[in-house]
C-alpha cells in the first residue's frame, strides 16, 4: 500500500531546518508494508496545504502531514482540514486539560494563543499529545485517512509509536499480525553479505521479507512478516533468526536495532568491565558516541584524546624513541596509547587511535585516511591498519566505528 | 522570485537517506532574492518525474532537480527531461572524456553503464560535473529554466557554488550584483537582539535585506544586497558592518558565516596560543569538534575525558575532598580540571565541563542540565554554571557550544 508524507513549515522551505520526520516515518512504515510515494514540503500557506491535501488524498489511501500546528500557525492548517473535511471548530476539553496540564508542570501561564491550541474541527478524532502541547488529528473520507501531526521530531516520533501506528495497524491490517526482528552485522560488505544469504533469502517465506539496510559500516538485517497468526510469524521468526545466527557467526553483534556504543556498552555491562579511550585522529569522538549512550558512566571511565605527541609520552607514557622511529602513526605508538590510558583510567579495556584524518599530513606512505587502531581488554592486545576514504569528517567517524567494532571483537 | 524543487530517489523515500539538498538550495538561494514554493521528494519513477516536472513547471520560474542521475537509473530521468523538452538522446564528447579520466585517476575501467552517461538530451545546455560523472544539464522553455544535477550532495554543492548559481545570476539578475556579508552574534536571544537592532533595520537601505539565522546557541546576522551598482553595495555594506561592529560590539565574535570551533581556532592562531580540554559531561565532544576543523593540531593538544572521580582525581590533580565535598558538578571542581589539564598538556588555555546529561543522575539541588563550565587563559579563570534544557544529546550539544563561547569571550 502507499501513502503520501505533507511536511508544512516556512523554516523548512527556508534550509533553516532539515526534515528528518519523513525519512523517520519511511523507516517505521516500509516494515509495515507501506512505502512512500512522495514527500512534499510546503509553506504555512493555505492554498499550498489545500493542493498539497487534494492532490495526496487523490493519490494514496493514507496521507500523514507533520507540522503547521503550534501556537503561532496552528490556524492555517486547521481551517484548511476543517474546511476539506467538515464540520466546525470546536473546543477539545481533553486537549485543553493536556496543554493546562502541560504548562502548569512547566510553571509557565497558558496564553491566549496556546488555549487556541484546544480547538480542532469537529470532524476530526483526536489523539492525545502526550508529549506536546499540539493534539494529533485524524481524519478520514471515502475510507482514505489523514492524520495531522505537529512538526517537533521527538513529538511525531513518540506518539507515531504509541499510538499513530498502531491505530495504523488496526485500521488497515485489522486481520494480519505484523513482526520484524533487526540484526546488526558487521564483516561485510552489503554485496558480499547478500550472495552470502543467497540461499537462505531463497527459502524464506513468502510473507517473509529480508532488507538491507547499511549505515556507517554496519549493515541492519531487517526480516519483515505479516500473517494472520501470530503464532506462525514468531516460530518462523525464531527459526530464520537461528538460522541467520549460524550462517554469519559471530558476524553479528547484536539483535535487535542499537547503535553501535550502546551494543559495546550493554557487552561491558554483562561481563562488569570498564572501558577508556586514548584518540588521536578520531579526536574524541570515540568518547563522545560511547558518552551520548545514557548510563555510560557505569562502564566508561575516561578518555585522554593525544593529539600532539607530547601528551602521547607524557600523559599515556608512549615510548619517545619509538614516537621517533616509528612515527605517530604506526603500530608500536598505537598499542602503547591503549596501555597507557588503560594504565592511567585503571579500565578492564581500552581502545586507541593515531591516523591522518586530512586534509594535509599525508605521505605518501601514509597517505590521508591511514589509521592505526588497537584494542585491549586484560592484556590481550589486538592492533589493525586501516584505509578509509572520504573528508576529514567521514574518516574521523569511519574510524570511530571501526574502532568500536574491534573492541566489540575482543570482547566476543 | 520563486523556484521549485525536486528531489528525485528511491533512497529518500525509504529514509535511508535524508535530503540535504533542497536546504542548502534555500540557504545559498534565498540571499539572491529566490524563495522556494516546494521540495518535492518522488521515486525513480518517469511518471512521478513527469508529474512533478508539470507541476513545478506550471508554478514557478525556476525548477532545480537533484538526483535520478549516475549510472544505475540515469535512462528514467533523462528518457523524461528527452521527452518534455524535445529532442533526442546524444553523445556528449565532452562529459565522455570528463567521464573517461574520471575513471583514469580512480584507476578503474569505464563499463557500459558509466559510458552511457556521456549521452544527454539535444535540447538541454551541458555544464560540465568537475567532481563527478553525471552531468549537470540545462534546460529552457517559455522562459523558464530547468536545471537537473547529480543527487550526492557533494557535486551538487559544489557545481551549484561554481555554475550553476553565477549562470542563474546571470540568466534572471544580468543587471544586478548581489553581495552578502554574514556575523556571527553570540549573547543574545533572537526576540532580543530584533529588538536591539530595531533602529538599526528602519534605516537600512530598501535594496539591503537583514536575515537571522540563530543555530545551536548562536546567531548568524546576514546581510543581503541587490543592486546595478556593485561600488555602492561595497560600499553600503562597509558602512552597515561597521554600524553592527559599533552597535553589538564583542558580541560580533566573527565576520563570516564560520563553526564556532573554527573562530576559536583562528583567533588561538592570531595569539599564538594553544588549548587543551577537561570534559566530564561532554564527553569529548568539545575536542571532537575543535579537531574536526582541519589544522586544528597546531593549536589543539589534548584533552581528558574524565568521566570518573577517580579519573577527575588521579589524572587531572582535583582535589578528593573538594569532590567530595561540593561534588563533582561545582564550581571548584571544573575550575580545579580546567587547571588540571592546562599544566597535564602545557598549554595556553584551558576549558573544563562538569554537570548532568541526565536523563538519570539529577538532584532537586542539580537537576538534569545543570553544566558548570570554567575557561582558563594562562592565570585567569572564567566558570558559570549553565542550566540547559533538552535531552541528554542536546543537553551535550549545548554545553559545547557554551564552552566554546566562554573561551572565545576570555580571548578578545
Amino acid at each position: 500500500m502507499e501513502y503520501s508524507t505533507i511536511v508544512i513549515g516556512d523554516e523548512l522551505l527556508i534550509g533553516q531546518v532539515t526534515d528528518t520526520n519523513s525519512g523517520w516515518i519511511a523507516r517505521h512504515l516500509s516494515p509495515l508494508g507501506w512505502s512512500a510515494r512522495s514527500v512534499k514540503v510546503i509553506a504555512d500557506d493555505a492554498q499550498e496545504i489545500t493542493r498539497a491535501i487534494d492532490e495526496a488524498m487523490a493519490q494514496t489511501s493514507l496521507v500523514l502531514m507533520t507540522g503547521g500546528l503550534g501556537p503561532t500557525k496552528d490556524d492555517i492548517t486547521k481551517a484548511v482540514l476543517c474546511r476539506y473535511f467538515g464540520g466546525e471548530m470546536v473546543l477539545n476539553e481533553e486537549v485543553k486539560r493536556n496543554v493546562d496540564e502541560m504548562f502548569k508542570r512547566r510553571g509557565i501561564a497558558m496564553n491566549h494563543l496556546t488555549s487556541l491550541q484546544a480547538m480542532v474541527p469537529s470532524s476530526c478524532r483526536v489523539i492525545q499529545n502526550e508529549v506536546g502541547t499540539a493534539p494529533i488529528m485524524w481524519f478520514e473520507r471515502d475510507g482514505k485517512v489523514l492524520v495531522s501531526m505537529p512538526g517537533v521530531p521527538q513529538e511525531t516520533q513518540a506518539m507515531m509509536e504509541r499510538a499513530v501506528i498502531p491505530q495504523l495497524v488496526k485500521h488497515f491490517h485489522s486481520d494480519v499480525d505484523i513482526e520484524h526482528r533487526t540484526l546488526v552485522v558487521v564483516d561485510y560488505a552489503e554485496s558480499a553479505l547478500a550472495e552470502r544469504l543467497d540461499d537462505f533469502e531463497k527459502q524464506l517465506p513468502e510473507y517473509i521479507h529480508l532488507a538491507y539496510l547499511p549505515a556507517h559500516g554496519v549493515i541492519r538485517l531487517r526480516l519483515t512478516g505479516a500473517h494472520k497468526s501470530k503464532y506462525v510469524i514468531n516460530a518462523d521468526m525464531e527459526r530464520l533468526t537461528k538460522q541467520l545466527h549460524k550462517i554469519l557467526g559471530k558476524s553479528i553483534i547484536a539483535d535487535g536495532d542499537k547503535p553501535l556504543a550502546m551494543i559495546v556498552g550493554e557487552r561491558l555491562r554483562e561481563l562488569g568491565m570498564t572501558v577508556s579511550t586514548a584518540e588521536s585522529c578520531t579526536g574524541g569522538n570515540i568518547a563522545h558516541e560511547i558518552t551520548e549512550i545514557a548510563g555510560s558512566s557505569d562502564y566508561f571511565m575516561g578518555s585522554v584524546v593525544s593529539y600532539s605527541n607530547d601528551v602521547k609520552h607524557r600523559v599515556l607514557g608512549v615510548d619517545d624513541t619509538v614516537l621517533e622511529t616509528c612515527g605517530a602513526v604506526s603500530q608500536p605508538v598505537v598499542e602503547q596509547m591503549a596501555c597507557g590510558v588503560r594504565n592511567l583510567t585503571q579500565t578492564h579495556c581500552a581502545v586507541a587511535t593515531s591516523g591522518v584524518a586530512g586534509p594535509g599530513g599525508g605521505t605518501p606512505e601514509k597517505p590521508v585516511g591511514t589509521v592505526w587502531i588497537a584494542a585491549q581488554v586484560g592484556d590481550v592486545a589486538v592492533s589493525k591498519c586501516h584505509h578509509f576514504n572520504g573528508s576529514r569528517e567521514q574518516i574521523i567517524e569511519r574510524a570511530t566505528t571501526h574502532a568500536l567494532i574491534h573492541l566489540l571483537k575482543l570482547l566476543q
